[in-house]
């Protein structure tokens, strides 16, 4: 008598059994700053210094990751990414995350384990753990992250504060993400985009890059999470000021090697990806000039006047639309 | 030549359009618990007592929602009343909460915007404010609330510490949502269930009687939201005693005007509705049988020590199955 392996669904499983066997995969040890952890009605963290800093984003298949792209893991890994860069980026470090996975019934109970793995290797990657979920039924596969994070005292760090005469600098990678979605929207698996693709995959925000910042004094700071170009705009709007971006600096940027190959492969300019890519998460700021830059960072421009024509964006003196970057939705069909 | 009025689509609105709407829409004037408020990478919240509680939950159109049986409006109330709940069931204040909301581009952005109205509205109602979120594309709509909570210098009620000896009691409604949900669900939109579906449209959970429970020394709480059997099953497991439910009590709860207008109606036993429907988000808890009750709460029950088949709820002795209650997945189908 031959025994069967067809593959388990959530569905069979039901959510307690999954959750249970996420659990079981993904437990990450004690955490001293969680006071009541997962499996109550709520989980409560330390907050040190008496304030929680909190952001959400949600993950949608289809639309923000596809199984045939991505592994399960890598789509765990990058949902908590995203949050644990939005948390570095107002100068704070992560202290846990909260998880919403919904999916439908007939979802292979390892896509949804190796999810959660992914989320919790995620989570230990950025010093933190998930304390807390809920899975529930859907359509399609839906990951939201809350991150939770500590300022230790530390100011926050917005998108407001930066003056003029200020030094522009960037933590992280420009245009990785964006060339490695490029790679395998055009079906390129080739040694040329291998590392492009990965970064696009799982990417790595230097999320110490964001304390240090606040422990120099930033005057603001943002993750590139829609591009270089409008995440600029953000705190060139909030702060009222021009922020002028050195064209010999970002042709540095577009001239690593890893960009350059996916370039000559796929045919594209590594620049676009420079100055319209959202993905790597990096961290870019504006710094007092008198300040030393704190390691991981690099001058990319400098923040002047607002002039009669507002406040924006300028490469070199020269203004450019903040095209690219990411759209949450698509035109709708008529 | 006639003006064309065809409501405006989330796609064509994009965004930032609909977020600004909102916002607009929602203003919750200034709270002195956000130092940094929404539209950054991430909000900031004061933790008064150096610790933070949280927790999540996802609703599903067509799942936990339907848009013929609710208002836009009634989805985002639902949405914040179950996470502040959970909050107060852990006998804490809630102080701001996270959204994450997806819906198809083509969605009408009054629907959008009501919904997060609708939030608003339930954040108030709990005593707090929506201070940050993410709007994306997906195939149907999806709600993400993520809930903050202070202690306020209170240890943490969890389901973990009842003792034999206590009295079982209870604040706020049994069965009213089940009963409405029975209502919409058999096409019934007479007078007799206008009270139930209006319960199970808008919950109204007895925030306040968290942290009164508190207060007062409960040894355990929790909120009713798989059903009360199955909710006091978890206190019993957590805290290894047996639960025993007085009949009586749990009579009284379903002689409830309401519910027997609605079982009278749809020719249903109001008592399962009683036992097994949770989506009141009542809260139900252990308390020293010496302990002055607070207001709002009624003793439904008591505490045993557990016998040799273990930690489980009875009713006046006799072990009752803890069928019924909410299943986060449907069977798979083959």
């Amino acid at each position: 008598m031959q025994s069967q392996h067809s593959p388990q669904t959530v569905g069979q499983a039901g959510e307690f059994a999954v959750i249970a066997a996420a659990v079981a995969a993904t437990d990450g040890g004690p955490d001293p700053r969680v006071v009541v952890d997962t499996g109550d009605d709520a989980a409560v963290l330390r907050a040190g210094d008496g304030t929680v800093t909190v952001c959400t984003d949600m993950l949608v298949e289809g639309r923000h990751f596809r199984l045939d792209w991505s592994a399960p893991a890598d789509v765990g890994h990058k949902a908590i990414a995203q949050n644990a860069a939005d948390i570095a980026a107002m100068g704070a470090v992560p202290t846990g995350f909260t998880v919403a996975l919904a999916c439908p019934a007939e979802t292979d109970v390892r896509v949804a384990v190796e999810i959660q793995r992914g989320l919790a290797a995620g989570a230990a990657a950025a010093g933190a753990r998930v304390v807390g979920g809920d899975l529930v039924q859907a359509g399609q596969i839906v990951v939201s992250v809350t991150a939770l994070g500590d300022l230790q005292g530390r100011a926050p760090l917005t998108r407001a504060g930066a003056r003029p005469g200020a030094t522009v600098a960037l933590a992280g990678r420009l245009g990785h993400g964006a060339a490695g979605l490029a790679a395998l929207a055009a079906g390129h698996r080739g040694p040329e985009t291998a590392a492009v693709r990965a970064a696009h995959l799982r990417p790595a925000p230097p999320y110490a890059a964001g304390p240090a910042a606040a422990r120099a004094g930033a005057q603001a700071l943002i993750d590139v999470s829609d591009g270089l170009l409008a995440d600029l705009g953000h705190i060139a709007r909030a702060s009222s000021v021009r922020i002028d971006l050195d064209a010999a600096a970002l042709a540095r940027a577009a001239a690593d090697p890893d960009l350059r190959a996916a370039a000559e492969a796929l045919g594209d300019d590594p620049l676009d990806w420079v100055l319209t890519g959202g993905e790597d998460h990096g961290l870019v700021g504006a710094f007092d000039p008198q300040t030393r830059l704190p390691d991981g960072f690099t001058p990319i421009g400098r923040v002047r006047a607002a002039g009669p024509d507002g406040a924006h964006v300028t490469v070199g003196g020269t203004r450019r639309a903040e095209v690219g970057g990411w759209r949450a939705f698509d035109a709708a069909a008529e």
